[in-house]
């Protein structure tokens, strides 16, 4: 591997395991180090490098846990497929001038690298001390809750989140405790359309952006925006909070039939509706990618009238295991129908309430005219710590590192249930944090659902995704995001004693 | 002064300024210094206690600082009227017992106390560099400002904030990143309640209590609450941004004559609505306070109907100059009518997204039932940071210093105005950070408005906050908050001049 006679730097900006794994993975993205290709020793390169083992350790090992490099068992480490790596080319500041009048508000981000390695230390600790505790009791009684609504918490960047904190705070001053704009700081908004076009394809330009405090709000302004008697087409099953929130409105809901595709277009144009909700990417709660002949098909659909138009809820999109990442529906849109929502509360906390909603011209400039004087839901601080959380690189980092974590949990599920197949058909097997699992028998979710909890395992019932005829399920969803490796071991093996 | 015979503490938790402030505020509250009482000079006290004398002057100038002390010239120092300040006895830790359930959730906030000193300093200097760089160059053009919606920044007690935040961030687990409460935490309800009961005479229980991020928000969510259609009653002239949110619902708004009490009840009974937009503490932007007997007839109103309600925006009752505070409306509710909405907006920091509505229990069923599936828009790290500022007394030392202040450059504007009283009637002269200023020769607002302009100084039309008939106005707003004494003194000749 003669790539690897980089110069260790001494200006002490960075420290010598940063410099290491950044470089490998910089060799490895720019297609120097080839997939398969084995990586030097550990011993070796330290004595090349003249370092201490340990660093080339710290440094490999956080190769490892992002899924650049696996380590074969008696072989060494070797270089990943690297196409299902999420590579936010776009967003560090070597190209800023993309976006020529966002560069402002860039704070010393840079000087973390020096404590980093200290800080993850914590972070694990900090919080798999916390896993523990919940895993080890269960929540409400049983003893392992295969919610689809939990992530994996430990995984969380927790001492990156907290200096990144302490750092702006420490250089912010009172305009960052003034009143912001109401879409959300331009600064957050020009990394968050880099994102999105680098890591999902979508084309917006930062004004179409609007910041808002988590999905639920952004759908209350959305609806200020397409007004109030709106007919809306969802599928069935569906993400039962967004049909609540949809039912809270005046909306007409009508439930449009789906296929192996997704929603259907012929149905759709029969339903007589303005606007239909999608989740092209991995549809809740039956996992399925809907391939692009249908997107083209709704596309169509929605270019056929004026006031048309797709919410496309890109919810867990950054959860793909298999293959390159698909684009967002945005990202074929020629004719600004879509609606795009995403948000940052799967892919790094609950907590931080951080959602966006991109706007189509058209409709961009009806919020302009009706809402444009509702003030921003997220506290600027907070703004300010999400950018620089995105823009310095943390959260390619930590995407790539939660994908990995999440796969693993994935295919474990996927092996433990194995014994199951010949009783339910298994699907949503290529992304998201759950599978859906379907009787082939024929047997009622209920008795499903009760059999579990019976072991004290809890499954979770399609029909609670079901919008109608949800009295004759016989699907369960099984989520693993915020299971331990053990807790899916022991719920699986409940799970095949007792159905 | 014997009762000046305190012990300093030798056991390192408060520094000896912080002992020394804390006894003499003690003394004051309790009593046992009374108003007008003279206090020992800074000499005397530094020499009795064996103390530098720089310490004595720190706690005097916080004393001073939050209205409990004033100097006079050539005399020292002397006890202030007590009635006026803001006394959260309820909040500290020494009457949990009263809200038995909320103790959890206290974090080492007393370890503060150590570095205060230092940090307020830092606080200081950090927002008046700021402070220089806006007001040198004005707004838009403007050398001078009187926006009614900006609010003093220099005040922000920056450095608390910071080390809040760092201390929270130091001690947080991955709880503290994991999905919250619909309504808030727990601990930060438990707080604001007894905040709002001691500062305002609110009766509520925490459950009743819906945090979110900002009244537009709350409104957005309380129309989730009160169904789409609600025929409601709003002053005229009144708070412009509510209006434009309730004009983007469906809801159907009918302006309600005024009188030097506020909305006349006769005229609301006539308007045949279900639901009345008050600010009784300090109406926006005319000043009324609304008396006791006016608030008797709307809550009697409000029993008239199943239906029927009153918002209470208590958006400004923090800053009242002059007498007692007056307690909320919803202090005399007895029939559950009174919906309470407040902020920390206008109190901390506009960026601090956190406001808060009160339920009564009629409407926190309909919420349950219908709406407590939407998630909590404030993060819980800010919940946190927000909950230890109240419940370890910054609120309120911030409060008192903000209110001295505001009060300063009030008397400071009034005192300016002086000379324009022949031709103007000025009123809103107890609370707020605003002054109204009505011709008497009948001048069109509009011709105000641009000779303030010629010279550089903006003032605002009251046709700003009309709902109808705007075209008759002749009065102005001015506003103080956000301006230097300097800035209150260069804009008042420049518009002496002019007017």
């Amino acid at each position: 591997m003669n790539e690897m006679t980089f110069q260790l730097g001494t200006d002490g900006t960075k420290c010598l395991y940063e410099q290491i794994y950044e470089h490998v993975k910089k060799e490895i993205k720019a297609g120097k180090l080839l997939s398969g290709e084995k990586l030097p020793s550990t011993r070796f390169l330290a004595e090349y490098l003249q370092v201490a083992r340990s660093t080339v350790d710290y440094a490999y090992g956080q190769l490892l846990s992002e899924g650049y490099i696996e380590a074969r068992p008696c072989k060494g480490y070797f270089v990943c497929p690297t196409e299902e790596l999420l590579q936010l080319d776009g967003i560090d500041q070597t190209e800023e001038s993309l976006f020529g009048s966002c560069i402002e508000g860039k704070t010393g981000g840079r000087a973390l690298g020096q404590t980093e390695e200290r800080s993850w230390g914590i972070a694990r600790e900090a919080c798999s001390s916390f896993e523990t505790d919940t895993e080890l009791h269960g929540k409400g009684g049983f003893l392992v809750d295969f919610s689809p609504y939990e992530i994996d918490m430990s995984g969380f960047p927790f001492s990156v989140w907290k200096k990144i904190t302490k750092n702006i705070l420490t250089f912010a001053n009172s305009e960052l405790f003034a009143r912001g704009e109401a879409q959300g700081d331009q600064g957050l908004r020009c990394t968050i359309a880099r994102y999105l076009h680098s890591s999902r394809g979508v084309n917006c330009r930062p004004d179409q952006i609007i910041v808002g405090a988590g999905n639920d709000y952004l759908l209350m302004l959305l609806e200020k925006v397409l007004g109030r008697h709106v007919r809306i087409a969802m599928e069935n099953p569906t993400y039962k909070r967004s049909y609540q929130i949809f039912r809270s409105f005046a909306y007409q809901i009508t439930t449009v039939d789906m296929d192996e595709s997704g929603m259907r277009s012929d149905k759709l144009e029969q339903a007589e509706v303005s606007t239909a909700y999608v989740m092209p990417s991995h549809q809740f709660p039956t996992g399925t990618v809907m391939p692009i002949g249908r997107r083209m098909e709704l596309l169509k659909w929605a270019a056929g009238g004026a006031d048309r138009y797709l919410i496309e809820d890109d919810y867990d999109s950054e959860f793909r295991f298999h293959g390159k990442p698909i684009p967002a529906l945005q990202a074929s849109d020629r004719h600004g129908k879509v609606i795009y929502i995403g948000t940052f509360s799967k892919a790094i906390a609950p907590a931080i309430r951080i959602s966006f909603m991109v706007l189509p011209d058209s409709l961009l400039e009806k919020y302009l005219r009706k809402c444009a004087f509702y003030s921003c839901t997220v506290s600027r601080i907070d703004q300010s710590i999400l950018n620089e959380f995105i823009r310095d690189g943390y959260f390619e980092r930590h995407l790539n590192k939660m994908r990995k974590l999440y796969r693993a949990k994935h295919e474990l599920l996927l092996e433990c249930l194995q014994p199951l197949r010949d009783r339910f058909v298994i699907s949503g097997e290529n992304a998201g944090l759950h599978l859906l699992l379907n009787s082939r028998c024929g047997a009622a979710e209920r008795e499903l659902v009760q059999a579990a909890a019976f072991r004290q395992v809890r499954v979770y019932g399609l029909s609670e995704s079901m919008v109608e005829d949800a009295s004759h399920s016989t699907a369960v969803l099984l989520g693993f995001g915020g299971l331990s490796e053990e807790k899916i071991r022991e719920g699986a093996e409940l799970l095949r004693k007792v159905w």
